[in-house]
């Protein structure tokens, strides 16, 4: 098994409050908005976020859960500088997101970072972390 | 804020067994590998996926929460035919994952895919959709 993932769903409680953060919030573009089931975000080379109604999320596992938003999960977006976190942040806030740290140094790595919760409870950490980066092919390198 | 994200990162209650499932496995490569504490691989191009010791992972957001396994998440895997959706499912339980629903046709869009939770309860999505496709650039093309 190759080591890809190539959709990220998550069970999203509110599609429209998603849809506010990040289109009309962030500026984001759908690849795909189907209202009241499922919106795509093209988030990495070959790779779609999809933000899916929970219930439908649910009922696509057949699992009988009841999964309401995601929890255990955190996605980050890392940036250049200090203050392109505080300008990140300052902007997810704007659109409505939710700060649970304000931006400040990470324990480890000499990374400077805060954590915004979206609409939905999606956790999102902005970051700069001198210690990535990523090569012209994608390859990411750590520390 | 640009549409990146760059870690994906999941509470896991159980690195060892993490580890024994993508690493011995499936065959996965580690981009690095801290026992206890998290273990990184590349799955797309410019973001990492983090399966970090669920304790460390509570800690990190600061939240007092009890948070122990992801959920509400799904991550899926894409694949060229329906066989090889069948033969990546088996060697996804030879590993030892749990098949959720065994491959069969889906509601919609014409995908043939099957799920199978990894041995931290991580919910893989393994699919043949013909009308996904990725360009040279890594735009992904849905219908």
């Amino acid at each position: 098994m190759s080591q890809n993932v190539h959709f990220l769903t998550l069970a999203t409680p509110d599609l429209d409050a998603a849809r506010r953060f990040y289109v009309d919030g962030l500026g984001w573009n759908a690849l795909l908005d189907v209202p009241e089931e499922i919106l795509f975000f093209q988030i990495a080379p070959g790779l779609l976020l999809g933000l899916f109604d929970a219930e439908k999320f649910d009922q696509d596992l057949q699992r009988g859960s009841t999964v309401r938003e995601a929890s255990g999960v955190t996605l980050a977006h890392n940036v250049d500088s200090e203050d392109a976190v505080r300008s990140t942040v300052a902007t997810m806030r704007a659109a409505g997101g939710e700060v649970l740290t304000e931006p400040a140094p990470g324990e480890f790595g000499g990374i400077f970072h805060a954590h915004v919760a979206d609409p939905n409870g999606v956790i999102w950490e902005i970051a700069h972390n001198p210690g990535w980066s990523v090569e012209a092919d994608g390859t990411v390198r750590l520390g």
